[in-house]
């Protein structure tokens, strides 16, 4: 192939990351170009609405609603898209790897979703899949995963991967504000989406991990295969509870292998002050691997916005232009293979945050105790605070030693028939 | 060429690391063949002398003393070095790299000094060159700058790249221990050589940066580049003084960027408590990347020892093994290129810590702080104490407004000539 006039991007998306992918490509000089050592450049642009204002400024006839001007384009060697969503974004990835290009995206849902297949395809096609952008901004956890940290078998995952969720806890432990108030705040900021769900549900987070998962154990995950529960039902005591036991309170994505399998889960967890993870605010993000040769290693940094998403992408973008300048041809990850039983969370063995809203009055306590007991677990400290007074009520905080998840989640059922029980107010799991 | 038979690879140096890499290629199933999908074998293993004992037990015949056996191999596909010292090592990558074998090593002294030349060798001859584990062991910070960071403008990086500074510096904060006693220990540990003076004195670190400054600015550097200053002339005051003014003490190496080009340095620096970097102890590293595009990207790990530093060199091994079982070519990092000056220590702009011994008569403190006037630097805060009272002398210690480092040594020098002032107890750099 002729490089005399470069190397040539068909860019799918043009909002906040597209903006800034756009202008990296335009300025002059461009630094992906004086990266690459050749020109390259931005050929064509799918967009929604040609006539809405940009804030970057483009050549005339560069925008396009038509994705077959790029995917039907034999002049375009590197498709980057930034538009989200799974439909019609995979058809376009199978389309362009099966037309020889390579492809750059920062689409988590399509590599949670199809990510196994898409690199196959990518394989098989000897072109390049990238997509670092896909969790963790301005993280490189993607790629170390790959490649750096490729040797280890992984013991561990453990992440903050949502910097929306993030933002509405560290506002909720640092200002006490309840969840509502602290997510209104998150969207006032443009931090949250007005339908946040996808956030503070988990399901972004979910996306993100069965990504890394997939890279970290080379084995295929589902979304389907992560326990997901989102952070609407923390109260503004729980924060104040964890602090006193010495905890923050976190929304984290884990993966873990034992001899059993991987679990893969998502949920607010509580996570000692001294840990790393405590002290990761705001819209930051992290994630610490744990190998069997690497040890722990921590990444931080921020997660998302134009800026680091930019980087990852732009990054990627780089990476594959050095491949087509010296007509190479990407070695791959490894392939996808080996089977790993998905866990189920009812096998989690892990200690338990437990608050109850209860009665009170004399015998409260043992009748809780008694109710642990039977099911095999025991309490390792109990806080219990005369909440309201002018109802009779108290509350009762658990902190339990090991347990099994599916003893605690009986239990519950257990106490929370008790007379004296007026609710169990919340569980949150432990991570050390 | 026929890989039937699989990859094959030579490796030089048996020792900690090599004995690591090694056991890994013998396992069976190798964790390497796994990832990369074909036998990876290990062909011939050059050490100094045959009959020493071994952690890891070798097939027969393996084994050699002369490196031809490896650099005229025509089945060797890939050399792994890791015996360290840039001589003969040099030589050798230049001569495989010659013959067409890709190149995994873990010496940051040949990439120090001869890392820009190997790599354009390594391009002109379309073959690999990865060494990862030069810097930072299980911190995959040489391959996020070359790839996943490529696209930012780099403004600094700021890293704790020295295990055994680290964990000396971290025994004299938290054990009050005296530099000499603390260096033994690490000794005693197997954490400091003999010899220590590469670790105490910066050299080390001042490899390590040339490495992370050449691949971050695009720009070759040289290790005599690096200003550089020990850890040894630390006194356990220091230490408490630090932390009175809520610093810790750690020594960083650093390189950032200004108009005026980029300063390399490597010295005892006050970090804030509340800087991440503050927070890293015993022999774990890290590094702060911070860039245009990605913000401040943190990376924290483990930065040697057997399974870090083969972590990384696998990791390598693993990426090398995949291109050349496709018969792919790599893709190369940028071309070093752009010419950017080196800013000399003289020019640092910063904040100051001064300790000084002095008389303890009235007056001085009016004299000290009137020489400091008269080099331009302002004092931000004082703290004086009578240290010595048998010996009338008292310990003063200033904490500076911004200054230019040639202003401070000018001052310095002065107050050193005034007459109540017996020492210069210390001055350490502050890096906010």
């Amino acid at each position: 192939m002729n490089r005399g006039s470069g190397i040539n991007v068909g860019l799918m998306g043009l909002g906040v990351v597209g903006g800034g992918v756009a202008s990296a490509l335009l300025r002059d000089p461009s630094p992906v170009s004086a990266r690459v050592g050749c020109p390259v450049n931005l050929r064509r642009t799918l967009v929604r609405d040609i006539s809405r204002p940009r804030d970057v400024e483009l050549p005339p006839g560069i925008l396009t609603t038509n994705a077959e001007d790029i995917l039907d384009d034999p002049d375009i060697d590197i498709l980057v898209e930034v538009m989200g969503g799974s439909d019609p974004a995979t058809d376009y990835f199978r389309r362009a790897i099966s037309a020889g290009k390579h492809v750059v995206t920062a689409n988590k849902e399509v590599m949670a979703k199809d990510g196994a297949e898409l690199m196959s395809l990518a394989r098989a096609n000897r072109v390049s899949l990238l997509f670092e952008a896909s969790v963790g901004g301005g993280i490189p956890i993607v790629g170390c995963l790959m490649n750096e940290l490729a040797a280890n078998d992984v013991y561990s995952i453990r992440t903050i991967i949502n910097g929306t969720t993030n933002y509405i806890l560290t506002r909720m432990a640092h200002q006490r504000t309840a969840f509502a108030e602290a997510l209104a705040e998150a969207q006032g900021l443009g931090y949250a989406e007005a339908d946040p769900t996808n956030d503070v549900e988990g399901i972004d987070a979910a996306y993100k991990l069965t990504v890394l998962a997939t890279l970290a154990y080379g084995c295929r995950f589902r979304p389907e295969d992560v326990y997901r529960q989102g952070i609407s039902a923390l109260e503004p005591q729980d924060f104040r509870y964890a602090r006193e036991f010495g905890y923050s309170i976190k929304s984290l994505a884990i993966a873990d292998r034992d001899d059993g399998g991987v679990q893969l889960r998502v949920y607010p967890a509580l996570v000692p002050e001294e840990n790393m993870l405590a002290n990761v605010n705001g819209v930051y993000n992290a994630a610490e691997v744990d190998g069997d040769l690497c040890g722990r290693v921590l990444f931080h940094g921020m997660g998302a916005g134009r800026g680091p998403t930019t980087s990852a992408v732009l990054g990627d973008l780089i990476e594959t232009a050095r491949m087509v300048r010296d007509d190479a041809v990407p070695g791959g990850p490894r392939e996808l293979s080996r089977g790993l039983a998905v866990r189920p969370i009812d096998e989690l063995h892990t200690r338990y945050y437990i608050r109850l809203e209860v009665a009170d009055r004399a015998g409260v306590l043992a009748q809780i105790a008694k109710a642990l007991g039977d099911c095999d677990i025991s309490i390792a400290s109990v806080l219990q605070k005369d909440a309201h007074a002018e109802t009779q009520s108290a509350e009762i905080v658990i902190m339990t030693h090991p347990a099994r998840e599916s003893s605690v989640q009986q239990a519950l059922l257990e106490i929370s028939q008790l007379s004296p029980v007026r609710r169990v107010g919340n569980m949150i799991r432990i991570e050390e």
